[in-house]
């Protein structure tokens, strides 16, 4: 039976858990660590395959939740599967559509069975089970597909945005238990979902599922879900429930305590992380994947992303500037001479192709982000990195309430 | 002193007035009979120079009218002029603002001295005049620029829509004339604001500045406005005043008629024209370039041309249709394989890539006809074309009703 995925280390960091490698699936090989583009609809919104292509990114992502609503998955299946369908011949990683389902305000009942919510699409009723997910993403053919997974809200609720499934646990008697104890249940109901999912996969052969591990800022629960999922043989691991609204450090600290415990030959998967800090210190830690909606949504939004910063393209202070985004930047938009004065017109006279070049642009920042970090672990050469990437320094917070949040799109 | 336009026929059609030709500009040169595709506010909605020039496209139109208000032609100047700023290294065409100044509900005033109207953008009061429009094309930089013209309604009110202008004519005593006594005032204004804008061009010998004939549908007019506007020596001539809201025979009967009294040895541009069998009509009436929204307006609404007519991709019927637009298409879009059921789904979920795949499309299908169009001329193989082009025929026509109509961005 030939494995779905192949992950190939090529090289070990000197000083840290870093690692360097290629993971080889039906569609075609990545580098890790590696960053993943969100085109959530089977779009990259706004860009071509080619120009995703463009970019340097090789892998992208897409969300059961949403096709499996709104085209469908047994059309996309009837047309050849997502590759033909969104015309992008390279891998492909769908997520499972857990995020999504639990985020919903309309969600009708969750029980170990799975989630019923209505649909967005037309208010019809929707059962999410960890079965369906996987049957959704076996017909949508992506080359890694993720479990369906309970993911709860961040710990710190001062610090955590309004999250509905912290209100939607459903004891038997209706009360909301405890955070605690719903994040204990979270995890409890996330491995018990995932031996089910895999039980449910019908092309082993060419998919790949990954596991992922819950468990919210407790680390005690983060050891707990690790040790359970990563007794469940599987050709990756995921680390969730990261970036729902918990900051920066305990990021941080979650991702450095969890990555370096999950099993080192196989790749490791940071969902929905993040700015170029947050990923250079996950790849420290051991991690090999991300993906998040960052350069797209903020592109869209005129916020472009250098290696000195972000400029917020509507600023006056661009108005007559004819630089381009970055100078040393190579992408279509900064080598096609686009001055930041016309991208700010763009966005002033509403015209598309602003969120489109500001897009692109933007997913090529992570893509070369990821190339030199690539570059440093196999030349040993971090103090470069540093040096080529001003952004990285602390001096230049993550700070959320200057961005468009990462979380993936609902 | 260099021309700023060289126009040079390759080759007459033998059983029409069509002929074959080049125009070479500052930017480079482009083949006629040439369609442009419309950039009204500096980019050609939703794609790249790069995708634009995919389609086959030699030259683009802007918008004078438009570009004024914002970003303000001075900033444009400032930044290297109008194809610097958009990113098209290309020849480019700037309408004068005329026919949106006249289409603006909020006119404050017109007389011969010009036009006084509230900005869309801030409502503050513009003035717009022969002088002004060739001042700020000449601040934009195209290649060619257009006079600034008094575009008055069709003749026939039952097929006409309503136009703003047919009642701001400005009779002393406040009364409305009659419809020839406004097709008389707009024709006589023309050629007084043709020679006012010659005088005030600054820029001879790098901008083309073509004047434009008017008359609306009465054929006399028309002969009368060849005669005073040809009588102002030009590097070209456009028929304006035409797809304003009369049907396609009386397009064909002003176009048949006015084309060939045209100087034949300049360049002849009919304006705001149009569907696939209009053009066609056009270029064997001696027409050498054509610019329409239509390929653009109609692709963000998801309605794909095609040789065997046009496909209205929202239907139910290609919900699982794994075709591309066309399987004879080399455009980016069919190229690029995405299905008639993918671009059906990107418009139902309202996703960015569909009206820019649509469009490109578009383009480069009235690009292609007026390959063929060409090739006909020099072949004079024009059932050839009629054979290629089943579109062409009488039994698809031109219906208005059935599209989004063709008129410029107002």
């Amino acid at each position: 039976m030939p494995s779905p995925l192949k992950f190939t280390i090529l090289g070990h960091d000197c000083e840290s858990q870093a690692r360097l490698g290629r993971i080889e699936t039906p569609h075609g090989n990545f580098d890790t660590p590696a960053f993943m583009p969100v085109g959530t609809r089977a779009a990259v919104k706004g860009l071509t395959p080619q120009q995703v292509k463009s970019t340097g990114a090789q892998i992208v992502l897409a969300n059961a939740y949403h096709l499996m609503l709104r085209p469908g998955e047994e059309l996309i299946a009837q047309l050849g599967g997502l590759h033909r369908f969104m015309g992008w011949d390279g891998p492909i990683l769908t997520d499972s559509g857990g995020y999504q389902a639990f985020s919903m305000a309309d969600i009708n009942s969750v029980d170990d069975d799975g989630v019923t919510f209505k649909s967005i699409i037309d208010g019809s009723s929707v059962h999410l089970s960890p079965e369906r997910s996987i049957q959704v993403q076996n017909a949508l053919g992506a080359d890694i597909i993720m479990a369906f997974d309970d993911c709860p809200p961040s710990v710190d609720p001062s610090n955590a945005r309004r999250h509905p499934n912290s209100q939607v646990v459903g004891g038997a008697d209706g009360n909301e238990p405890d955070h605690a104890e719903r994040l204990r249940v979270a995890h409890e109901r996330t491995v018990r979902w995932l031996e089910r999912g895999k039980a449910a996969h019908q092309r082993p052969d060419d998919q790949a599922l990954f596991g992922i591990v819950q468990g919210g800022t407790d680390l005690d629960l983060r050891q707990g879900a690790v040790e359970a999922i990563c007794n469940i043989d599987l050709p990756g691991y995921a680390i969730g429930g990261v970036a729902v609204g918990e900051g920066p450090a305990l990021i941080r600290q979650v991702v450095e305590f969890t990555a370096p415990l999950l099993p080192g030959e196989k790749p490791r998967y940071l969902m929905g992380v993040g700015y170029e800090h947050d990923l250079v210190t996950a790849v420290r830690a051991g991690i090999d994947m991300f993906d998040c909606v960052l350069p797209t949504r903020n592109g869209r939004n005129a916020l472009a992303f250098t290696r000195h910063g972000r400029l917020h393209l509507r600023n006056a202070q661009y108005r007559a500037d004819e630089g381009t985004i970055d100078p040393a930047c190579g992408c279509l938009t900064c080598a096609g001479g686009f001055s930041r004065a016309y991208l700010r017109y763009l966005f002033a006279a509403k015209e598309m192709l602003g969120p489109i070049l500001v897009s692109v642009h933007n997913i090529h920042h992570f893509q070369c982000l990821m190339l030199d970090i690539r570059r440093a672990i196999r030349e040993d050469s971090w103090p470069w990195l540093g040096q080529s990437w001003p952004v990285l320094d602390a001096a230049q917070p993550s700070d959320p309430a200057e961005l468009i949040d990462s979380h993936p799109d609902v």
